[in-house]
């Protein structure tokens, strides 16, 4: 884990201050360059960027206003070595300002940010592996600063390493639930005859204190390793504020302004809506254009994905779509279902709402524990991701529900997802059907490695079984060895069962052992059955 | 049925016939010019085409050598009315012939080619509904004669108004099925030392008798209102003549040749491949771009797609395929399934390979009837289509294989797709989901009008309900009153339930009966119930 302090903040007192100052910053770290001006007008109007360079290398990044007559110049160096900057701005006082530093090699656990590996793989920038376990924290920078911390707090407990959260401001039904803070300038708020609120909004003018807030609370997310999917529109505004509709040019400047503040961190991936097709009078045009817009002005190249409501799929094959997110639970009732998006798509596949665990009344809200876990456990057998999401309240303590508000972790299902990680990442590839649309139950990580998902269903013996398959990896030979452990993912032990497997020629396109022997199940349900082969 | 003579060939003697005669053509009927030419040079090498005029419309088509010194330029009018023709030709014979004709009313049975209707469903171009239920006789126009007419003769019987057929020859293990008819020139045909066939083409000439055998069954099958869904490349070659590594320009040019041939048949569709990705050395941007030439030069823009291997999938966001054809059978395990598919693509889908129904030993091809017709209902209730095709080999009769080769239909689930489309096209719409990703049995057909499937499952009695949800329909509201069909899709049966069920309002997402009443059901799988809201 990271210190704070890795997020160096350069306080250049003047120009001639970076002649003498040797800046350190770690690679995919963030420099900051601080700059002082009192703007005559409207001083978020101000032009202000700044141009790193290192050997061929340029990167042209926005700065932006932070209140206080302070601007702020946020860059990450995608490389190690020295960076000299230079900036241009409308003001005098901010343009042709000049210096570098020098970008010394990551820390552990700064592996940078993370990327696609290949057709339907992620990994680190420094070549590690990533697979996403997520969760779900729509308000985790929006709630009281006491719930905030909860969040957090329960995140570095959990396991996962990604969630999703909302920029703006979410509607909730209770008091209790009001954000308290907002993203740009109030000039007017009033009540009317009938008590209900209404909020003019200075939209030309941000509030430096909310996104302050949201960088604090990504830093503390990259402190723990947590990957921060920024939801950036949403459709839960239900005519209180206003941000679902706010004109194009004020979406743009928006986005620019949040780019320029949380793009130089590593950990940040963009989720241009959650349910698009709910934002009112917003067009898939209007949603295409804005994605190009934030593709184009993000200078690192950012994960990037949009997301709709229920099995509403969107125009993936966008090539500023890094990845595919989506609200669906049909591709996780089988792995073999599962498999068919990730055959379908020549990209990455997260499905970001399947439904949560929980006990709202709401059919997407009450899933139990098991039924989460199943589903989870049957995504990334089919070779996808899926996310995890709690929608418990509890009358007898605070209305929070974890999913949407924050706070703790009530439920069963996140123990096991972070079990489950624990397990795949021993695995030398992710998991992807063996023998995809035939073997609905294999699995491999690779050469020698797979998986057999049992799911629901309680069986009281196995018998050693492989296809013949093994999707592109060396296929299973006749007189191989292997081990089998019995994972049993709900009550999270491994197992190891007695003795050594070998393998028959293949007969009708699987593999048996020669002995014809069974593994012997306890008759519980969600056992995944590990099969490795033994080396020579 | 149409007959033949509505396919009307227009000698022209001279071109000062034309000024007397008044020639007919049925709207989307196929007009054809036949001019005599003795070329010099190689024949097909001679540019022909011709632009057909009506008012403002302008179409201009290929000709086409066809033997014989003589040249045929044919053309469907899209419209009824005068259209007037002139030729446009590098020999002089051939150029400057200009005529008319007068397209008339379609008459009974000819709707016009088959398009796409809104998102996921077709139509013929005179808007009437059309559902593919297609087979497969990949050999079709390439056996001997007697065997193309036994094929015809089983499918005029069976009820499927599509067919896959390729166009290239198909090589196979056994003597009896060796292709007798080629579409090129023999240079020259070798015997080596050890017994293998040596063919040496000129690519440069087709053979017209090759390509005349192939209107004559595209023709027939047009009588019989089946569409030719004709695959243009195919990885069945297996080294024996190399009509799978022609270099691009025989491909473009034996492209151009059929499309000239054929392109005026209303009934033809292009499936750019069978199992694209196991044709080697092609690149998916070749691919591409055969596939762009095909778009191009079509005038009548066909219906077009590409089918790859198991769980392969194309690039079906490309504007010039207007459906996805796949071969995969995950989707086809449930509706649920098959609906995420309907989800993801904003095009018709046609699962055109689930595997067969069969007795050979491959597991692709030994599908007993009955999960053939639950694999194909699957499909059609989560709002996709599925091909059907049998796979019997009887040691006892010649060795023929229905999927391939031909000859007669031997199985069982035939009788059931064609019992199924009866049913479906009662309906008001094809079906789809009522409740996508969430109700996994009941589909919708419009305002009031579902189906519930029960699938491979044995149950006693149904309870009525329907979800509240109703795709983009009418939800139903309380106070309706519906009836109840069972129907037995393996013993093709109907059978009303006494009684209308009236229903409540909407509980936890489902409506009711309001005396909560049962059905009973007999004790048999594959139980389709229809629910249709009795008229007030």
């Amino acid at each position: 884990m990271k210190k704070l302090t890795l997020l160096l903040t350069v306080l250049l007192l003047g120009a001639a201050t970076s002649l003498f100052a040797r800046t350190e910053v770690e690679r995919w770290g963030c420099f900051e360059l601080r700059l002082n001006h009192a703007a005559k007008a409207n001083p978020f109007d101000v032009a202000l960027s700044a141009t790193f360079t290192n050997g061929d290398r340029k990167i042209v990044v926005r700065g932006f206003y932070d209140g206080d007559d302070t601007y702020l110049v946020r860059f990450m160096p995608p490389v190690e070595g020295e960076w000299r900057y230079t900036t241009r701005s409308s003001a005098a006082a901010l343009n042709r300002r000049s210096g570098s530093f020098v970008a010394v090699p990551p820390a552990a656990g700064n592996h940078g940010p993370v990327e696609v590996d290949g057709d339907h793989g992620f990994r680190y920038a420094d070549g590690s592996r990533y697979m996403p376990f997520g969760t779900t924290n729509y308000a985790l920078a929006l709630f009281r600063p006491e719930t905030q911390e909860a969040t957090i707090h329960s995140l570095a407990a959990s396991g996962f390493n990604k969630t999703r959260l909302c920029v703006l401001p979410k509607d909730y039904p209770t008091p209790l639930e009001a954000p308290t803070i907002f993203p740009f300038e109030l000039r007017s708020r009033t009540v009317d005859a009938e008590g209900k609120e209404h909020f003019e909004w200075d939209f030309e003018r941000f509030n430096p204190a909310f996104f302050r807030n949201l960088d604090h609370r990504i830093r503390q997310l990259q402190e723990l390793g947590i990957e921060a999917d920024l939801i950036l529109f949403h459709p839960y505004d239900r005519g209180m504020w206003g941000f679902d509709k706010m004109p194009e040019e004020i979406n743009r400047r928006y986005l620019d302004y949040l780019i320029a503040r949380v793009g130089a961190y590593r950990n940040v991936w963009w989720s241009m809506a959650n349910e698009w097709d709910l934002v009112r009078n917003r067009t898939v045009e209007e949603w295409k254009d804005l994605t190009r817009h934030v593709a184009a002005t993000d200078p690192y190249g950012h994960l990037c994905s949009i997301h709709g409501g229920t099995a509403v799929y969107f125009d993936y094959g966008m090539p500023e779509f890094t990845h595919v997110s989506i609200q669906d639970e049909a591709p996780v009732f089988t792995a073999s279902a599962a498999a068919t998006l990730r055959q379908i798509f020549p990209k990455p596949v997260i499905c970001d709402e399947i439904g949560y665990e929980g006990n709202l009344p709401l059919r997407w809200a009450r899933y139990s524990p098991q039924l989460m876990t199943y589903y989870v456990t049957n995504g990334l057998m089919g070779g996808i991701y899926v996310t995890h999401g709690e929608c418990y309240r509890d009358p007898s303590e605070e209305d929070f529900v974890y999913w949407s508000d924050g706070s703790i972790l009530r439920g069963g299902s996140w123990q096991r997802i972070a079990f489950l990680r624990r397990i795949l990442e021993e695995g030398p590839n992710p998991p992807r059907m063996a023998d995809v649309s035939r073997d609905t139950k294999t699995s491999t990580a690779g050469d020698g490695y797979y998986y057999v998902w049992l799911g629901q269903s309680i069986q009281s013996s196995w018998r050693f079984n492989l296809p013949a398959s093994n999707a592109r990896y060396r296929r299973p030979q006749e007189g191989e060895r292997y081990r089998v452990d019995i994972i049993d993912v709900w009550a999270m032990t491994v197992t190891e069962v007695p003795g050594v497997f070998e393998t028959t020629k293949p007969i009708d396109y699987r593999l048996y052992d020669k002995h014809h022997r069974d593994v012997r199940l306890p008759d519980v349900p969600y056992l995944l059955l590990r099969i490795r082969r033994v080396a020579e």
